[in-house]
């Protein structure tokens, strides 16, 4: 089956906005097998609209409009697809009342207006809106089908999910279902490698997505039940585990700071940090996750070299002698964070993140992580990272909780 | 004159990436008074691609095409131009040697296949791409010009800045110049109703952006010289600084942070930070800035109360009467912070970022913000941000910078 998308509005056409909705909606229809052959955007021009829609009908089955079901005058889709395929507009009165009640619960005025977005072309079904005012309608007539959705992907997504991808799966016969499996230390190209064999298969397919410092890999099943689609994914899943090992650190939204802080609480472990050239990105990604205070302490940021001595007791004499960034320092800034904050780990990181103070020795993206835990000594890797501020940065906070993982695992396993 | 924009690749219709070339040259054609009247996308399919040329051809006089570029065999887009347009491929000597030269000097094998990139429509003028090995082309056939240019945005733009946008300009006779006024303190809705009667102007335009937490003008003139249309701006310019006085922070890239960080560096101040829900993202902004060891110290991520009291001084007494987050503990987390890093100034942040352990009287949302300077009385600002935990810490960090410029503002008025 071809599907085609139709993006609809002006600030479109002025670039105003970043038409994430096309790509969004194309990647649901690629996994739900339709084929997607043009995807087209025209701004609130209804002989424009017009045209746009009947040759979208002459070369697909399936076309999804998004924008321009708002209630005011340049908000022109429904009437568009009404002209288009000679299916006059009347009011549908569910969502009449939906629109009303919504109003009438936050005690907000409105106006006859409103009722503008009630109005669907003839024999539409309506598409609830779970987040704003604006309903959406598929509409079949003629061998063809018509979604219209609002334009905001935050009112867009949920309709997807919860109408439009069972509708088309419905019509297709199929259901789609989709798990990311997260990685760290294992680089896209390492684990295309790996994989070929298996990012060669069609159902499921096995889809890479790199990241800053991490890759996604999207494991997709097209089935005609969710249990079909999990039994087809499981093996290819267990493969890659197999294959992969450790590098597997979590399943769809699982963040690694996420999945660090729950080894964590776990354990009844407490952290700390000490950083230098991130200036506190550690500490804010760690304290990103609800509910953080469980296990975080808090810890020093020791930009100045002389809160590295004040504040975490680094000794005078290991900067004057190793430098700022030195595994000596990141040994003791570890060490200090860890006594001081009273924690049973510690990590620090202290480098050079650029675009100045690089010396051929201590050239940019040279960084030191160190790792100290109650009781056994403290270990510090050196690493050297390319890029600019911004990626040498995130790389670094990206190790340190890489590594912070890797000793939960080892404790776990020694347990 | 009508431009269409023209996205070519399969990856586009399966949603592997989004179109952020699309809006971007969008923005720059509204620029440069060029009509965009229809965005189109197509995958790497030599039919579908020429057809589209095609139409694209019978409603515009200028055709962007983006993206199909490169040596593989699905890079079809100047073979398709030279099929739509009737203009054979033929070799470009200048992109030839250019493409030899460009692969010699990094030592890299290149094969016959990289010289598919110097194949360009008889008659099409190459657009060197200062970044990557695949130029672009300008071919003005029939009374149409189409472009074509890669699709990495980091390829196209400069492509664009360098040499398109001249030539369009040329070709409209005008040139287009911008300028980004930075925003604080000030909402999107509050800055369109100070300035509606300059955004309606048209030469040059006044266009708002919201940001997390900021606002952005962008003011645009058409002119034949780049002297007219800093003229042009000038006077807008002048007019929105007298209405809006200290709420204008910053020009084009300057952050906030960036122009804290240079007043804190013309004082000769020091600063220091003390954080709590924001777990050191203040730190971790501050330190951003190229160079800002010059005045930011460092300073102490206080997430539990303990660390509160042992790194900061906060008193326990504090702490039990008032809790956490209040406005005594924000004054003292500031004076201990200032204190122990040896700073002249110190900026605390305490406050609850939720999902969870809001309570009436202390709500998700609320947040103390504290600023400490040597030899002046601590002052403690009280905000109740709305949004998720991610939306109130940006704004908690916002907010306690905005604070920051305003006591150096005020610093510098009393000098």
């Amino acid at each position: 089956m071809r599907a085609e998308i139709l993006s609809i509005g002006t600030e479109l056409l002025l670039g105003q906005i970043i038409d994430t909705n096309a790509a969004y909606i194309a990647e649901r229809l690629a996994e739900a097998g339709l084929s997607l052959y043009f995807k087209d955007t025209v701004g609130d021009n209804m002989e424009r609209l017009v045209a746009t829609l009947r040759l979208a009908a002459s070369r697909a089955e399936v076309i999804i409009c998004t924008g321009g079901l708002g209630p005011t005058a340049d908000d022109i889709t429904a009437e568009g697809i009404a002209i288009a395929f000679d299916a006059p507009l009347e009011m549908n009165e569910v969502a009449k009342s939906g629109i009303e009640n919504l109003f009438r619960s936050r005690g907000r005025p409105f106006t006859d207006r409103q009722f503008k977005q009630a109005m669907m072309p003839q024999g539409a079904i309506m598409v609830p809106n779970p987040v704003g005012t604006a309903p959406g309608f598929i509409l079949n007539k003629d061998g063809i089908t018509v979604v219209a959705l609002p334009g905001p992907p935050q009112e867009m997504q949920p309709m997807w999910l919860q109408t439009v991808g069972h509708y088309l799966s419905g019509l297709s016969g199929a259901i789609i279902y989709s798990r990311t499996l997260r990685f760290c230390g294992i680089g896209e190209s390492v684990l295309e490698a790996h994989l070929e064999d298996l990012m060669a298969g069609t159902n499921p397919t096995v889809a890479p997505y790199a990241k800053l410092a991490e890759v996604h890999l999207r494991l997709t099943a097209r089935a005609s039940s969710v249990e079909e689609a999990q039994a087809m994914i499981a093996p290819v899943e267990a493969e890659i585990r197999q294959r992969e090992g450790w590098h597997l650190y979590g399943i769809d939204e699982e963040t690694l700071e996420l999945v660090v802080g729950r080894m964590l609480r776990e354990r009844s472990l407490t952290l700390a940090v000490a950083e230098s050239c991130t200036g506190g990105l550690l500490g804010g990604r760690l304290t990103g996750v609800p509910g953080s205070s469980d296990y975080f302490l808090g810890g020093v940021i020791s930009y100045a070299n002389r809160l590295k001595e004040d504040l975490l007791g680094v000794r005078a004499a290991t900067l004057a002698a190793d430098g700022a960034v030195s595994e000596a320092t990141a040994r003791e800034m570890a060490e200090g964070a860890r006594q001081r904050c009273g924690a049973q780990l510690a990590v620090s990181i202290t480098g050079i993140a650029g675009p100045d103070g690089g010396t051929d020795e201590k050239p940019v993206g040279l960084v030191y992580l160190g790792l100290a835990r109650d009781g056994v000594e403290t270990r510090v890797v050196r690493h050297l990272f390319w890029g600019d501020r911004v990626t040498v940065r995130a790389r670094a906070v990206q190790e340190a909780l890489v590594m912070l993982r890797a000793e939960l695992l080892a404790l776990e396993a020694s347990a």
